[in-house]
């Protein structure tokens, strides 16, 4: 087996949902930086990014998240407290956006994305996608999720997915009223506490053979 | 910066949505194995794993399958076209599953996990959750997707995410009516075509600094 094929597994079969984090544990500048780069490079339908990261660090509103995430401690004790927000609509401005900075990276013509964002408004703003417009953009937020939780893993970096959460309050709380996301899922990223017992359960997950067909 | 962080980030600059898929090149079973390890580690919430992923290797299924794609050619030149399913309900029989593979995996007793099951019920079919329980199982499934596209990434597997695809279609080519699980969306991988250009433009991400914010 590869190098990178064993710490991949070795990464994926040792991470779990974090229940007891070392509060006294900070991730320090640069393996943070590598994270945000993890979620900013995160792929997404027709690359459009409908998503906003809130990395809540203050302990203030780290205490008054807890209590609208079920009360659990891993959002006060976690080093960073990923929030991850959905486009609460797709308008043109959003492809616009899209268009503008593909433009800018690639050095091409605005007229020449014309039929890309024509297929873009009649997917996503006339067409099927319209009418659910909000879980599209909230499964874009997923993959988000997933990259970061994988990449957290390959780092060393413990974390706790999160929808034990009330997402209006999230809202509020974090003044995401009227701007254009809410509030989806998060993940406290930090340390585990070496006496967090969930760390040495045996993950439960059923046979590959029972979950992947071959046709 | 350490060996992890520059691989997890070469990959995931190096990755991008392939367009042409060299159809004389195979996933070897090694690395295909790694792949299929990493579906089945994925993350869920609860850890309910309410999916099955569809691995298509037939050239007359994949045919198929593509005139339902948009006729998008990354269906029928990829070595493994991954259909990831979600279930359509979630019944107290998917929770029970759950705890059986939880006494298997933990030696625990049936009684000691009635707490958690409980909880499962309250939200997922008496709670909140229940009258959006499939868009909930879908964006488990979405986290498949992103630890799948990571993982191959990690591997030099190109892959292609695709949302542009009939999913009815798919369900009736792939005998799915009546399984409890439904298509909603799909990776072709394989690998790259030399020629394929898209390989070789500059990737469209707006700025960390747009993207993310600091609480």
């Amino acid at each position: 087996m590869t190098t990178a094929s064993s710490d991949l597994l070795a990464a994926l079969r040792g991470r779990y949902a974090t229940k007891a984090f070392d509060p006294t544990r900070k991730i320090d500048a640069a393996t943070w930086e590598v994270l945000a780069q993890s979620l900013a490079l995160t792929p997404s339908s027709y690359g459009l990014q409908p998503w906003k990261f809130l990395v809540v660090t203050s302990p203030d509103l780290k205490k008054q998240l807890r209590a609208v995430s079920w009360n659990q401690a891993q959002v006060e004790d976690c080093s960073h407290h990923v929030v991850f927000l959905a486009r609460t609509t797709i308008t043109e401005a959003d492809l616009d956006r899209l268009v503008a900075a593909t433009v800018a990276a690639r050095g091409v013509t605005t007229e020449s994305l014309a039929m890309y964002k024509g297929f873009m408004v009649k997917d996503l703003i006339a067409g099927p996608r319209a009418q659910h417009i909000q879980a599209w953009a909230t499964n874009q937020v997923y993959i988000a999720l997933g990259q970061l939780m994988a990449s957290a893993a390959l780092l060393g970096v413990d974390g706790c997915p999160m929808e034990g959460l009330d997402p209006a309050a999230y809202d509020r709380i974090l003044g995401l009223e009227g701007s254009g996301y809410a509030t989806k899922v998060a993940l406290p990223l930090g340390y585990r506490l070496a006496t967090d017992k969930y760390a040495t359960l045996p993950k439960v997950r059923y046979a590959a053979s029972e979950l992947i067909e071959y046709r």
